[in-house]
């Protein structure tokens, strides 16, 4: 299937801030767009990357900056299934990219933490995006509205996409590729008190 | 199979009060209790739960106040499997915890966000639990050391337990029962904004 991974690379990731400066966390958002084009390619699929500026990785690569609404609005509307995955979603598995890409319906989404769409799987022509506010609301409403069958996959690797201090608590309890190990290497790791585990980064 | 369900009855969800009253947190967990204990039943679970102060509920309650780890470990090691289910998985479905109840290991978990242990199935006697700090990481390291196999299951549905007011987004999208209408009952809304959207409460 093909797969189009959108991916903001101009000043990626600016919620993590108080963790890493502008060159890391661009670093560290491209260490999870390739975990994620490695994890499409394990199920199957076939990616290539939107992004909004040049980016040097192992898929072909197109630069457009329009709004991500647009841009995937562009890939959708033929005969063949697309799938759309968010270039953040560091958890995910082939496992869990496989459960989406063949769920039967004609579109699935695997809902994102926060009312997002962090995966689709679009097989309908009249099915359209709409990326802006609580996007998986907008995403079944457009489905019925179209008459397409609707499904979600219900998975904890593709609901976590990473933006927050918080979401590093995830990676390094439940990441398995580079990304864990990138974080690792900067010093950021869990401190466990007597409530919730926090990621902290110790300056080395 | 017997699914004891913890419910922390006392002061419960004390994290919600910008939302919520004492009396109105207590609803709301009671509203979510209930909801699990359908969600178990219909997905061919025996619930039972175990409390830190008495609670009315359509099953048969044990009152026990010593700490959740002693609780539940008290629970474990007989000949029988036995599941564990938290009380505040608001968006557990009989669909989400068949897959639990029927993954084949010795020890399966359903991770929560920030490295928690939302639900847990064990047949093996020699597992223990340790519910403090990350607790996946405690639980995936004592089934290693018992020599237990060990499976997690992927859900979203699963993952998240209702503790912030971030929480409460979760429910308004995709919850489906009694806790959902108790939300909206109450004047809680989505707001969206270009960023996130948010749980908002209008005082009527």
């Amino acid at each position: 299937m093909r797969v189009v991974v959108p991916f903001g690379g101009r000043t990626p990731k600016t919620r993590l801030a108080p963790f890493f400066d502008a060159d890391e966390r661009r670093e560290f958002a491209v260490a999870m767009l390739r975990d994620v084009l490695d994890a499409v390619r394990a199920a199957d699929g076939d990616p290539t990357v939107v992004a909004d500026a040049p980016v040097s990785v192992d898929a072909p690569v197109t630069v457009d900056d329009r709004p991500l609404t647009e841009v995937v609005g562009d890939e959708l509307g033929g005969d063949d299934p697309v799938a759309v995955v968010m270039a953040d979603l560091a958890l995910a598995t082939p496992t869990a990219l496989a459960r989406l890409f063949e769920t039967d319906a004609d579109v699935v989404a695997a809902p994102g933490l926060g009312g997002g769409t962090n995966a689709l799987v679009v097989r309908h022509s009249d099915f359209s995006v709409d990326y802006h506010g609580a996007s998986i609301l907008d995403h079944r409403r457009i489905a019925r509205d179209a008459g397409c069958s609707f499904a979600e996959v219900d998975s904890m690797r593709l609901a976590v996409d990473v933006d927050e201090p918080t979401d590093l608590v995830e990676v390094l309890v439940h990441g398995e590729g580079r990304v864990r190990e990138w974080l690792v290497d900067a010093g950021v790791r869990l401190e466990g008190g007597s409530g919730r585990v926090e990621a902290v980064r110790e300056r080395r």
